[in-house]
């Protein structure tokens, strides 16, 4: 149990490095009978996939899935789906110059003084490539939520200093799939793009944030204490490769409000269902949903691999320059946008699992 | 395992409600040897202690602490390590106007949701006094982590608009206990003093921030990736009553910096250790502390509790007016000082554990 | 997490030493909405009372319970149970002598050799006195059980050489608790009770079996691979102090059968409900149950403790003699059959839950 | 979380069917640095490979692994370990004929009672072939305690009821594998094969017992209440297809025996290490281990599939016959002596690791 596994109930393990064979993902807990639609899964990989755009990675990874176990007839059976997927653009021979150097801001360092060993190729375990195994494992999450009438959706909101000013109530979230940086807010698309490319040119990479709003959740659902609904979903999206910061609901701006400004007051839905007029609290109070939308956001910082020689340190403690190589992104968020979906999926369907164990 | 416990080897257990008869924590996995000091732990708790100040609550509690288990000579024997904290000013009279009721921004329709019934009496265990538990276990980790020369320090950071301008290399961490706020500036504290000061005259609330430091973690400890140590210590915080967000290292503000702005570069140390020229990665690297300080902010909303009428629902869903009574704190940070110095040696200690097992 | 709790959903963790303050017992995973009758759990904790009668030990323990947590008018809350057990008969002096000595065939060297500390009175941890906290929280899990129609009933078997030759299905296990040694066969009673009385007049000890009966489970619960049905079955049994073998169904007599003996064949009741002919598989196929009765022998060995002198040795390694002094069980089974039942209703409610959670 | 995942800190979760793509597992908390020789992990395999005598089933499987991660240079690297083993000798077609008729004493009933939908091929989850990635497993624990220098050897010791007289200390362990029905004195083998050979021709099959020893375990290790380590490694055992029954050390003997009699006096040893004079303890006192030799007995049923018309029932309830059809075991025990030692190797590497963490 050394953190590769994630959920309480609808538990998924992820294993696999970069450069080796491929990587994977085992799900253990998943009910019997939910349809396994391979389609689906493989077109969330596809919005996660490097060199889908201009403004991501130049690499080829096809990320072509494959069900091992669990499924039967097109449907799960309650054993566990494992699924896997090749890696195929491996180009060991990319990182030999790496094998003794720590890239800054890499867990280079950090993996060789806990382990002492390193799978050195392409970041190894540390890669973002394992997120691939996060967004097959969601791609179930989703389809069972939706099973249940609840929705995840996920848009970039910032990238640099470009930031979207509408909220998410104010925008139309499917248009973030029809912009390359997966912006919901079309007049802002644009200009992130070009600043991408921008920032692409100078070799340089440049932080962003995506927001996320998970619709339709039944109140009731999370735990009281350590589990709190949203501490789970902050874990979740801070296990997120370059995720630095996490808030939900009315978050950091709750600093300065006062509480008769920021209490959500209940009110009785003309349809009988109990709401509130506001939603500061981010569809969660007390660490259980309360049937609002819940919504959060989450910062990632610039990608660690830039086109510059950098000054840094080899194994042996020498001096040593890190020179800008390989194929890498200059902003990670839209491609992330899949990854935080299905983390935010992931612990919606295993509070759901948790609660109706009670019930 | 309905989210009362936490952590993977160092793991607690709390139980309680504000108003049944006590609460409590159950520590299992604490190594045997170590000293237990119930004056240390006793002192802890006096910090967190509502009627320690003019800003505070004016409840009183003496939260007489009692160890039932685990300990032998003023040592643990590594076995359960159970704590437990009489409830003495429980006055549940007061709470019967809110017996139907549902607070503002308060836990009561939430728990109803989730489990049809409810101890309505003070939240029951929404309470926040169910962080004493929290900070009397931590009283033992922070023991541990001081055998490891490991050292945890928060302090007030932010009150309303009102914040220090200092970072926390600027400030003497040890001054945040030389004022009521505990405010690390001196400068700023008794102008929050003052400011929370009008505001529990206006009856109303106001939110906060605390920024924790933890200074001497060794490199190497973390999980590679769900169990992140920020992914971890910002579900821990996360997991404090009225927290809305959480940042470390750089955090939000890397949002808008660039990649050779924010990469930390290696050096290597006269004494031959390697650390980093700048440290936006705030200790962790791909999850696993790299040796320099680790830091964090928590963002706490204001107290829901105000002493005002407030619209609401009841149970049955008709319109009722919630009544501001009771003792309550006007901004909840100044006591969360000690509870999220606890959590992160909760987290900390838990990590280190998890390290030893594979070294 | 070392190894003071079991369950997955329905979670209990024991804590307490034989003459510390007290022992307990935390529930967590307790479904809202259960009747928690106090007068129920402290029955069920006197029929595992020492000094209940003249062929167990003569130390007088009153056990009195106290709820701290979880329950609020009458019911449970779905926030965690604790359930303390003060100590009282703790009589430290009596210890003294065993400071230093090992115990034959008692945990004393093995909790040195562990921890390298040890709360040496009473036996500390390692008492059966630990085991009243589980037939707390096996009363819990009965009333869960009541509630599904689920009976779980355990007897006396065998004591030293003299069994029942009769099958449970041939006895009124409801006679178990008609005579003090607990042995559902009123024929054989009272010579075990006539042996165990000769027993502790030699100052001697004997071991015994316990037969344990579950019924009205439902088909489908268990897990499929490493948590199967009767493997959790087990370990709940083997967790017992003095256990020293388990079997279900058949058991150890099948290793001499052929399948086309052992195979129980399916049939159609005239209510519709599918059986078994036969039940060699002691109600559990594949790990999951079928419907039909659960049944399992459990072996105890004889108590440790005999009021005889030993040949041993001390902490340093010198050889050392150990007295027989105080009061003892000459036979643990009688005291243990609510042990057992305890255990039973644990396994049996944490799968119902888990079962729940995917359905 | 639905049990296909074994073990705290060396945690291990299977997958696969038995006539899907292929079975595989997932090794989570292996410590780095660890030789990870593939050929010993597949000549463990072929241990427990189907055809691999004359007494065996004739159904081919190459069994042949492919590690996909967490091995770099030939060495662990403290992230997940995966191997996967294709099915190629599938053949679906054969249980066509068992789609919905519940063959007896298997685990097709209770699927569906689980589940409601059930991969019916070759028995699905519930087939033996599950082990095998137990086995992968456990070689991978083998080469750890190797470095520990402790030893795991497991034999069959009983056959119907054709057994060894012999105790274990009186046996050449290492003989088992000299002769195909894997029982360490030789000359009691062939009598066993013989008697296989029989009921094989009958179309009949035969229960059996396999004894498993554990060598050079330091003392210390197990935890103290429900983790105690022979509770782990019943519930491990108990875990295996077909087994019925678990004891260690004395046992089920240990019924109709004396304290006085039973008793392990500690000594001295000239060497200055405590030990004990007689072993009725199994090695193991308090659920914690003492230094001797642990041993245990595994009890197996016999192999429900047998060569002959049974009646039964189909899913709609109806009367139906199994008919004696596909390629089975006439006795269960030769193969699964490797996935005994699997089990064990795996409950002490755990629990080494465990210990670790507290030191």
């Amino acid at each position: 149990m050394a953190g590769n596994s994630y959920g309480t109930l609808f538990r998924i393990s992820t294993f696999g490095e970069s450069h080796g064979k491929g990587i994977g993902v085992v799900i253990d807990g998943c009910p019997p009978g939910i349809k396994i639609d391979e389609a689906f899964i493989q077109a969330e990989l596809e919005r996660r996939k490097p060199g889908q755009s201009a403004i991501t990675t130049q690499r080829k990874e096809p990320d072509a899935l494959e069900i091992f176990s669990g499924v039967f007839e097109g449907q799960s059976t309650g054993t566990p789906i494992s699924i896997y997927i090749k890696n195929t653009d491996q180009r060991s021979k990319d990182y030999s110059h790496i094998a003794d150097k720590y890239r800054p801001s890499h867990a280079d360092y950090t993996y060789d003084a806990k382990y002492g060993v390193r799978d050195y190729r392409g970041g190894g375990r540390s890669s973002a490539r394992e997120t691939a195994a996060r967004v097959a494992a969601g791609a179930v999450a989703k389809t069972i939520l939706s099973d249940h009438g609840i929705t995840v959706a996920a848009y970039v909101s910032q990238v640099g200093h470009i930031k979207t000013s509408k909220s998410y109530q104010e925008l139309d979230l499917a248009e973030a799939e029809n912009n390359i940086v997966r912006c919901a807010d079309p007049e802002v698309a644009q200009t992130m793009i070009d600043y991408i490319k921008e920032i692409k040119k100078q070799g340089d990479t440049v932080g962003g944030m995506i927001s996320c709003v998970i619709k339709g959740c039944p109140a009731g659902i999370g735990e009281p204490v350590f589990d709190k609904l949203h501490a789970e979903l902050g874990k979740a999206m801070l296990s997120i490769n370059a995720v630095k910061g996490f808030e939900y609901g009315s978050g950091f701006s709750s600093l300065s409000m006062k509480g008769s400004e920021h209490n959500d007051h209940f009110q009785n839905d003309e349809s009988g269902k109990i709401s509130t007029t506001t939603n500061f609290s981010g569809g969660i109070q007390g660490g259980i949903s309360n049937g609002m939308d819940i919504y959060c956001n989450v910062a990632f910082k610039p990608v660690a691999t830039i086109m510059r020689d950098q000054p840094s340190v080899n194994k042996a403690g020498d001096d040593a320059v890190v020179t800008g190589k390989g194929r890498h992104d200059p902003c990670v968020v839209p491609r992330a946008v899949p990854i935080v979906e299905a983390m935010a999926a992931l612990v919606i369907v295993d509070f759901l699992l948790r609660q109706k164990s009670i019930q």
